[in-house]
């Protein structure tokens, strides 16, 4: 279940169809970090007023990833209110097979998926908060806007893959979930991480910190054996996803980045916060 | 799946305690019109900050009537917003036992359980829509703050009644859904409904038109076979809520009031709605 508010998990004035995608997107990306397969879902709306345009569109953007998916809507409620999408999803999956965030092992390989960082790339160009640069928005943009949740590649990793997560708030955030349920720490490698292709036009500053803290990725970071490494290679293929490794889980607590020489970071980075960030 | 919004379904300040209750009350209510035994539910919360006074009383509020009806909450999200609550309910009942809208029949009873108008009433006085009088705040606002849902009566009716709908919007708006659902009409006795205690002291014209169109009532309106009649008042007995007999289902689309004696009422009250009403 998420509940996206105007203002905090989209911009004001959002495109509609990219609007109904991303509400459903960020539903099924939750299934996907437990690997599992999309059934069905119900949404409640709360909209400032009746808009029929606005509707249309945001209905076609969110059943077109519906269909794809073959997840069905079953019922919901709509009111007057502050736009508010909240959905709840519904999937299912082989007993014992769901990916969980207490499973992760020291040993473990630390996964992530596709690429991380234009999300976030594209929130900074729309806050002002880094000079814009030519296309640089056009390049990120529907990162931001029309995210893709990974739902073929956590169905493939169910029963294999140890503990996993989706990054929503930021990948150190989502990673300290799993080390916390699983009661172990890491270590990641900060030149590893898989920009995105805006966030690789960026200076390398900006590519670790986004990498690390962005958030609304929505990709799958996950933990599995180090012996399973070219089965989740095949999987990833299988899915149509890449997969980096990007470090390793250790049995001392804590979460430690290193430089691409081995060489200990000083990072101190928060994660995103609904209640702290600005 | 029910939102509730600040402003909207509930009042600004509003006792976080009596709020919990409500929230998960509407959507209890819910599954109470449909005769289902209430399982779990998950919890999708928008704050505008954290606040760990009023999370508790909300929290504990929330809880004790999802103990008192055995179900568990099993998820959900938080996420700093306007003041907003939607809460996803699940329940269960045997195969075809469901009360439905589309089940009512020619020659039914139109059936309402307790009593209707109170919560209108206080809203009202809050408005000050009405003028105060001695007492008649503190006898209604609780049906307003801490409605409650007639589970044990809709798991009675399950297999038994026709249609039913619990009123939230109002009696003559959601009764209509039964009437357009079904294909068929009906006539009510606004004098045979049954007002509650604080509206009993306001004048008649007052007790029909919040008891025909006052909203927020929680109240089951079900219909059921006249050879049921006394079935229904002993399936009342056991759940221990009050039921009354107020019109009747006909053949003939529409729905019409008539007085204490038989005589057609110009009623022309509109049911709540949340895109209409100030």
């Amino acid at each position: 279940m998420d509940m996206l508010v105007e203002g905090r998990h989209f911009l004001a004035g959002a495109d509609p169809v990219k609007l109904g995608h991303k509400c459903l997107a960020v539903n099924l990306s939750d299934l996907a970090a437990m690997g599992a397969r999309p059934v069905a879902f119900t949404l409640a709306l709360a909209l400032p007023r009746a808009d029929a345009a606005w509707l249309e569109g945001f209905a076609r953007g969110l059943l077109a990833l519906a269909d794809e998916h073959g997840c069905e809507l079953i019922g919901g409620d709509t009111t007057k209110g502050p736009l508010t999408v909240c959905i709840t999803v519904f999937g299912e999956l082989a007993p014992d097979t769901a990916l969980r965030r207490g499973a992760a092992r020291p040993g473990d390989d630390v996964w992530i998926s596709g690429t991380l960082g234009d999300a976030r790339l594209a929130l900074a160009l729309y806050r002002q908060e880094i000079a814009q640069d030519a296309g640089l928005l056009e390049a990120c943009a529907d990162r931001m806007h029309a995210p893709t949740p990974r739902v073929a590649l956590g169905m493939a990793l169910a029963g294999v893959a140890h503990a996993a997560i989706d990054v929503s708030d930021g990948l150190t955030g989502d990673l300290g979930h799993i080390l916390a349920a699983s009661g172990v720490g890491a270590v990641l490698d900060a030149d590893a991480l898989p920009a995105g292709p805006a966030l690789l036009r960026c200076p390398r500053d900006l590519r670790r910190r986004y990498g690390l803290a962005g958030g609304d990725d929505y990709e799958l970071c996950f933990t599995a054996a180090q012996a399973d490494r070219e089965r989740i290679a095949e999987l990833s293929r299988v899915a149509g996803t890449a997969v980096t490794r990007i470090g390793a889980i250790t049995a001392e607590p804590g979460l430690r980045f290193i430089d691409a020489n081995g060489a200990p970071l000083p990072f101190n980075l928060a994660s995103f916060d609904h209640f702290t960030t600005p």
